[in-house]
């Protein structure tokens, strides 16, 4: 009871659950179709339990609008065991790199890669779980 | 570890740090300063734990850019006791009505919210919760 999930759209459904159940672990929960055609993905992460939506609209849809990934949804924060390793996977998995990691406070790497429709996806880990990590 | 908090931008941080921690009752976490000169404070709902993280850029922030509230962010959900009270309540700190509570299922009701930034709030509660509401 209170705040659940957050859900973000997106423009192709099974490109976007691949996205997120790839290198980014989550796991598929349960999907399901709005009353005006719409599509959505309850997606979970199996250690945290934090959940994120995922919402498709068809053409027809009241609710469809060109989509431009503005400025409402800031970023979705996940804290990996290897940063780099993990901002790697991510782009190989047809995510791209907006802020390449650096060492926050030395304890952190962060760095910032976008999902497949532009959304900004922080990752960031302990500097002591990537031991050859070049030093800044 | 994984995915831990979704942040959305804000325009006015202490504006939405009211707003969100009013009838939607989330609590604040903590507050830090990005190195950029953003400011950022971490919400979380007590009951669930799920966090919310709301940013705000300085105009001469790097990050900085007209809002518009677009559409990587679809929705932010929450589940109450009274959906139809809490929407009331919304509006009355602040929201704007975006799709007036409908009897979802015969099951829940259903309706939407914009936060003082346009961005859209979900707001469902079970149907047997508000003996009150007239039937559909």
């Amino acid at each position: 009871m209170g705040l659940i999930y957050v859900g973000i759209r997106v423009t192709d459904l099974e490109r976007s659950v691949k996205f997120y159940t790839g290198a980014l672990g989550l796991k598929e929960r349960k999907r399901g179709k709005m009353s005006h055609g719409g599509l959505w993905v309850g997606l979970i992460d199996p250690v945290t339990s934090v959940s994120l939506e995922l919402n498709w609209y068809p053409p027809d849809s009241p609710f469809h609008s060109p989509y431009t990934p503005g400025e409402g949804l800031d970023h979705i924060g996940f804290e990996v065991p290897d940063a780099k390793a993990t901002i790697r996977a991510v782009i190989a998995a047809g995510g791209e790199l907006a802020v390449a990691p650096w060492l926050e406070d030395g304890r952190y790497w962060i760095g910032f890669v976008k999902d497949p429709d532009g959304n900004w996806l922080e990752i960031q880990g302990l500097a002591t779980a990537t031991p050859a990590a070049p030093k800044t």
